[in-house]
């Protein structure tokens, strides 16, 4: 049977989305899931945007073994030169070289004649192959490219050796039928086309990249499927990862396709993107979201209990759903909570961070009695468990509102080595407990989102608290998780002050470029 | 040009969406704004389910000039009553009546033979037209049943008078081509096809709605299309409104169509919706999610600073997302606050709504400093507004949390015209007030859901909480607004109890039924 090549792009594509930008530790424990999903190839980001993403590529290529992994890079010597320096200890490892192809942006954004394009785009592939034989070529704003065009710059980077054709509908233009024959049309028309694999990259702007990527495969002869996990991207985000997955699977009988997923990793998958990135998955969302599968809500219908196959065209345990479950308490030890770890399939760095979480695991159960699930994992998205990262870090806090007066937080905490303590009023206890951290570390930066989920349900869960911070131009994203929601606030605030002080210069979404 | 009818079923098919169910007044202000959007057909509930949803659909029918008001009823003479009953003060109304039709359904779920099947739909129908000549059939679960008993029965229930006919792809199996080509197949064989407008209706478990129902409507010639805002729905939804409205304006080269939306009220009513539901948009929704138009998340990405289509095929300002706006401060007095009601298309329903309003806008600008328009929005959807539906109110709160300490809450609000003061201990602040006001009210009733959402950017913002109460079956959110977030969570839960509490039965997420 054929097979459908996945090409996972959610630590690339996914983090220009505004706002998603990861650190080198999220996008590692990131690729680590992928490679447990079994995705064919990660794009682990994109080496020459900045030395923050250079070190994350090259930190993914050293661990990751099972997956390709791939850096983008412009097509330019120095680009792919940085690619191939980042990607050197990959088992397996892709160079993906793009420049766009489109009169509108050949002519507004790059500023360049059909002919100079022509000749990047071979040049590039050419210098491409000599650090690697697996090379990926993407016309950016391909769909909106002319073909005559397109024919004559794609039979040129076959030639020079590119393995991977991929067409991206940059701006979330195409409709199905229309994206698939454009594929055929092209495949069809250059000589060499049976000499690459030839894959799909959708943008959501219409809601049809998922349906977008199986016309090219179905219609077009596709045999790659670029996607994110939980569709995050730029703008209304990429074709989402878990509904191309298991729409070729659900529709076997249709596109008479194998993909190689472990689709029970799907829903951690999701989790983890949505926990590190800050955005939230929403009920009605296929497959991941909450309310996907009836009885993950609690609702048992009529129809589904007497025969599941009356709604249900999928089952919520083969994309990785799981009742939650009590599994822990105050009396747990070490070795349980170990266990327990390893069954949620949660990566662990080390002893240290294995021990540092359970440290605050036992301290979470000294005030909360049930531990769930959910609870442990997030122990492990709080940035707390990495400490080397912890510049800044909460001791206490104390705060309290009342109807008629200001509410007031007086809060203590940790600078590198030094305790400091600080008070403010505010709006609210959170923003009083905000500004107390304010007033001391004067960071200026601007808070552009603040939410609150509950971790499970019922009223003793833990608030995970996520915000967004901006300055001058950086976003970055903290969570923080307690029982007490202004504790957890202050939590998340420092978190992504930690973020926003790292030395290391930062990963950023990358501006102006994106297939 | 040809036009295509957008059919909502945001109050009906939406709401069966567990945790979405919605009060009578909530149902009657989202059916004014689909009328502002210019929806052609409002299915504003299925009047035989429930006395409350019959109250609801009577309501919208009494209020609602412009769209058609329809109601969904079961294939029996009980059903086809009530609902005509409820739609009969409708300036234009609609019975949609269906019966499920898949060998699957009619054995699992009806326990019915083809032939009974057969026959109750031709009954249903011909009675459905003493009512109006405005009458839908739908063959429940459509897309998995036999074509040739289909055409049986879908001649059948034309030459009875059903002037829509809608396949519903009940469970989300479809892909496009098939389904396009089934509508197609079955259109060519029935003889009287011409007879009906043909409509489709269909969900996004596979991702794949929008395009579904566009490949019913390019390839099968429907000219209906079914679908919620915000893609509402059970599991993971319909067919999104705002989507498949903004591909048919944006891609008119390729579908030829015109549609009656006035795609403004697009972002409005998507807030409202999930407002009102609790329904959280994710960023990455196409069309109405914060980040779906780059400059809305207030990124500029040089390319689109260069010239805005290179990434942008559709403008923000046309389907109504507007800038954040300092609009009001404490020194505003009733008439500019009118004033900005009404720019901000808010309905008022009566001086009083307004006047109370008014009072909590005063109130609020007393304690934060700049009123932005989403602030006025969240006035109105705090129940506090319509006073006569408030059992419980809270008067006022005073709780603390300090690290090491029992976070402590009292709170004073009434339960009825009794005042009632309680305090309680927690997890956290939220726990404790939550525990305060169990303490008094031993509601029992379970939290299934809690997020808070700051209502604009800024640690200044007001945080809008969210819960959602389940109890014997029966689930309702209730919403809260306030710069204090507990105080904000308090709101929230009394204004859960006050729908757990209402006299009149609850709407309900209605069971075993979904076209």
């Amino acid at each position: 049977m054929d097979r459908l090549i996945i090409f996972d792009t959610t630590l690339r594509d996914g983090e220009q989305s505004p706002g998603a930008s990861m650190t080198r530790e999220e996008k590692l424990r990131i690729a680590k899931q992928l490679e447990r999903l079994r995705v064919d190839v990660i794009e682990a980001g994109f080496a020459a945007s900045s030395n923050g993403d250079f070190d994350a590529v090259r930190a993914i290529a050293g661990t990751i073994k099972d997956s390709t992994v791939c850096s983008l890079a412009r097509a330019n010597d120095k680009d792919i030169s940085r690619a191939a320096a980042a990607l050197e200890g990959a088992a397996h490892k892709r160079i993906h070289t793009f420049i766009a192809t489109s009169p509108l942006h050949m002519e507004k954004k790059l500023r360049m004649t059909p002919d100079q394009v022509f000749e990047q785009a071979k040049l590039a592939v050419r210098f491409a192959r000599r650090f690697t034989d697996d090379v990926e070529f993407s016309p950016e704003d391909g769909y909106r490219s002319d073909p005559d065009f397109l024919c004559r710059v794609l039979e040129a980077v076959i030639k020079e050796g590119a393995t991977t054709i991929n067409i991206p509908d940059t701006v979330g233009y195409a409709v199905p039928e229309l994206y698939g024959r454009f594929l055929l049309d092209l495949r069809e028309r250059i000589p060499n086309s049976d000499k690459a694999v030839w894959s799909v990259h959708c943008h959501n702007d219409l809601g049809m990249a998922v349906a977008n990527s199986l016309a090219g495969v179905k219609i077009g002869g596709a045999r790659q499927v670029e996607c994110t996990i939980n569709g995050l991207g730029e703008r209304a985000g990429n074709c989402s990862l878990e509904e191309v997955v298991m729409a070729v699977k659900t529709r076997r009988d249709f596109f008479g396709l194998e993909v190689g997923i472990d689709t029970t990793q799907i829903v951690p998958a999701s989790k983890l993107v949505s926990g590190i990135t800050g955005f939230v998955v929403q009920p009605n969302k296929a497959v991941v979201g909450a309310n996907a599968f009836a009885h993950a809500s609690g609702i048992h219908q009529d129809g589904v209990l007497k025969a599941r196959d009356t709604y249900e065209i999928m089952r919520a345990e083969d994309v990785g759903w799981s009742a939650n479950k009590i599994v822990l308490g105050k009396l747990s030890g070490r070795n349980a909570f170990k266990q327990r770890v390893q069954e949620l399939a949660i990566p662990i760095e080390s002893e240290t961070e294995l021990n540092a979480a359970f440290a605050k695991f036992k301290e979470l159960a000294d005030r909360k009695a049930e531990i769930y699930d959910e609870d442990i994992q997030s122990l492990f998205s709080d940035e707390a468990v990495t400490p080397h990262n912890e510049h800044f870090r909460l001791v206490s806090l104390a705060q309290r509102s009342e109807t008629g007066e200001k509410p007031h937080a007086r809060i203590v905490f940790q600078i590198g080595a030094e305790e400091v303590t600080s008070e403010s009023d505010g709006n609210g206890p959170v923003d009083a407990s905000l500004r107390a951290i304010e007033r001391r570390v004067k960071s200026g930066a601007e808070l552009l989102l603040y939410s609150v989920n509950a971790i499970t349900s019922g009223t003793e869960s833990q608030g995970e608290v996520t915000v967004r911070l901006g300055r001058a131009g950086r976003i970055v994203n903290g969570v923080g998780a307690d029982p007490d929601i202004i504790a957890a606030s202050a939590k998340a605030y420092l978190s992504a002050l930690n973020k926003l002080y790292t030395t290391a210069e930062r990963l950023n979404p990358q501006t102006s470029l994106a297939p």
